[in-house]
């Protein structure tokens, strides 16, 4: 039996594979549809309706199909040597409340897409490539509570901790994790740190593919991004900054305890460290997402006597994440001394970043030069479940499809022929090696 | 007939009247108690019972007892020469929400404790000396809508605006202080800006006593300040920085326009305007009493699109207001298009300083000499009727009373000793010229 180089026959295999994309993602889009976006509640009737549309595909395509015990979908392509350790293509199938219909389904069927694509090129790859629909990634936006989200992936990794369960609470319904997880048909008493579902051994390396949600890759005319690390975080929610009210007439400056002018001051400087940071090439973004005066308390006549605040910063590099809080925990000490004000910023809670694979990312590049497809290098602001896989060891990887409208809401706009320029590296990827 | 000299017999006679001064402070506060403070709201009971109290004690003295349209009360002591032009001492009656007890009522109070020990002197003062105890300064505390507050002296002075009438709406009945002051038995169709109640020419000068606001006579242990100006204001209510909402991880720095980082430069900025204005001994005061993002959208993790706030810059030197709030328009527009935001601060609003008589400010301080009463000059943030005299074009003047912990609340606390002085002073004033 004669083969083609597969490398040659990826473009045309994928091209040919789009209509199964595209019919995915209409009909999962008209399943879930709310508004104008889509809402597929994690553990919720919109999710599970894209799971069993992604499974029926898989069903067609001939694919081993599996789950574990938090509803997580495993649709397998055998490769050449089944004893290979295999590849993991996955992302997750749930969504934001009224969001849009990319951001993570992008990932999945990306993975279908290549599958089928192999299948129709009559490419066995080398090992075996499972594509995996991950559950409950967005559980941030739909439950309040302690947790982390990423609830299916982590589960599956044992990296999910047993209280989380509990503690996550749906803002909608005010009942847990564990109670929606068992009434969507599954089994919170399967999450076991001590036994992940997933055996590290069995996998060479876990690749995902999704929309960029930052304007980057739009702005510079990029359709592909290979992704170096997803920011970690060192975050503090509920900062206060303690003065004292007072008559904003009557009061003269060396008497007041003004919370706004220590916080400005505080979050200016921060601001300019940002900018240093930025001009001597290192990685890091800072946000003040929230920042108010008491309003039942304020008023234009007042000194403020209380200011309450968030601080967001994120960095690929974990050691500028402790210089930075550090140094925020430092200026309000001495502002707060000099402006005779409190700060309490509390602990910052740290989220180490997840550096991706370096051999993974050097192939992705030859990949893209194999295909002649326009990429740079770009690191992900946002969580995604490669980190998961990342900090559980696995080798990770992945791919940034440009996308117009930001993540998170109705507007995303991915292209298709993005989507199949990304769709071909993944699956110049899982036949590289 | 031999007379002693009369500023000898000040003291003595001031001291001897107190008993006087402490049945008022305490029937009043008394008639008027609501919870730990005293409520006298502007034409409503506890002010009323304010002035019948006040009429009660100047029937006693034997003074002339007059009324105007708006319910103001001049309570007169006969001078030597009745065709001179006549002091007039006044502050007002009504007091904020369970505020305290001597905020205004202290300068009426004082007016009639010093006529009443000129008539237990047996001095006649050189004219006529007119006690008003004044309605409805404190009217921003109970009424919403547009108006300036500081109604009964205004409509005295022909200086009300007919159509703060209708604008001013009491917050707890949603009704107009027209509706109010017809209710109260007074006339709102007096208001004639064209036809002033009082007349210039009647008129000598006003006098006004007045606890301080502010911190500063308690904090440097002086008894009684020399009002030196009635701080003007330049005021923003409804400043806006529009930007974009963006994901706080995934979008770099520049391509952000975020409304935290742009407002805390500018109010930064500001504030360090407002140090070297101090340094070159400029009177400024600067004051952002409210502060906030949308609460119904902002996030930990969203970059803010928008954040609200107020300016309130105060000083003695109207250029000195010119200047610092096109200051902040210009510092507005410059940042708003470095960081790609739009600043919306609206027109300042300004609020006149009222400088006191230069004059009667010299003759204050030879009173204190006199009298050795330890005192300093300072300017008041605070507002006072007084300033509406001024504008009026009469010669008026202050004297601060010390006060341990502000105004406009139950607990401030004026020492009947340094009260003492401070109507001293006013007496020895009243018999200088």
């Amino acid at each position: 039996m004669t083969r083609a180089s597969p490398a040659a026959l990826i473009p045309a295999a994928v091209d040919s594979s789009l209509p199964l994309a595209e019919a995915l993602f209409n009909n999962i889009a008209a399943a879930s549809a709310d508004g104008p976006g889509v809402s597929r509640e994690p553990y919720g009737a919109g999710e599970q309706t894209a799971v069993d549309l992604l499974a029926a595909a898989a069903r067609e395509l001939k694919l081993d199909i599996g789950t574990d015990p938090f509803g997580n979908l495993y649709m397998t392509l055998p490769g050449r040597d089944r004893m290979e350790p295999a590849w993991l293509v996955g992302s997750h199938v749930d969504s934001v409340p009224c969001g849009g219909n990319y951001d993570g389904l992008a990932g999945v069927i990306a993975g279908l897409t290549a599958v089928a694509a192999l299948r129709r090129a009559g490419i066995a790859p080398p090992r075996d490539v499972t594509v995996m629909g991950i559950r409950a990634e967005e559980l941030s936006s739909w439950y309040a509570g302690q947790h982390d989200g990423h609830i299916g992936s982590r589960a599956a990794l044992g990296r999910l901790p047993v209280a989380e369960l509990d503690t996550a609470i749906n803002s909608r319904t005010e009942r847990s994790l564990r109670e929606h997880m068992r009434e969507a048909g599954f089994d919170p008493d399967g999450v076991r740190p001590d036994k992940p579902h997933l055996d590290r051994a069995r996998f060479h390396g876990y690749l995902e593919l999704h929309i960029e949600q930052g304007p980057v890759l739009e702005d510079r005319a990029i359709p592909v991004g290979v992704v170096t690390a997803i920011r970690g975080a060192a975050r503090a929610r509920g900062c206060r900054c303690i003065g004292e009210y007072a008559h904003s007439g009557a009061v003269p400056h060396e008497y007041r305890a003004d919370a706004v002018m220590a916080t400005v001051e505080l979050v200016h400087e921060l601001d300019r460290d940002w900018d240093r940071y930025r001009a001597a090439g290192r990685d890091l973004v800072f946000t003040v997402g929230k920042l108010f005066t008491d309003g039942k308390v304020h008023a234009l006549t007042k000194v403020p006597g209380e200011a309450r605040f968030t601080i967001d910063f994120r960095s690929q590099d974990q050691s500028l994440l402790e210089d930075v809080s550090g140094q925020a925990q430092r200026l309000a000490q001495e502002i707060g001394a000099r402006r005779k004000v409190r700060f309490e910023l509390g602990e910052f809670s740290l989220h180490r970043p997840a550096v991706m694979d370096t051999r993974l990312r050097q192939r992705l590049i030859e990949g893209c030069s194999t295909l002649r497809v326009p990429h740079i290098e770009i690191p992900s602001g946002a969580g995604h479940d490669a980190q998961d896989f990342a900090h559980a060891g696995y080798p990770a990887a992945m791919i940034f499809v440009r996308n117009a409208r930001g993540s998170h809401n109705p507007d995303e706009a991915m292209d298709i022929a993005d989507f199949a320029l990304g769709t071909k590296l993944l699956t110049w990827m899982l036949v590289s090696e």
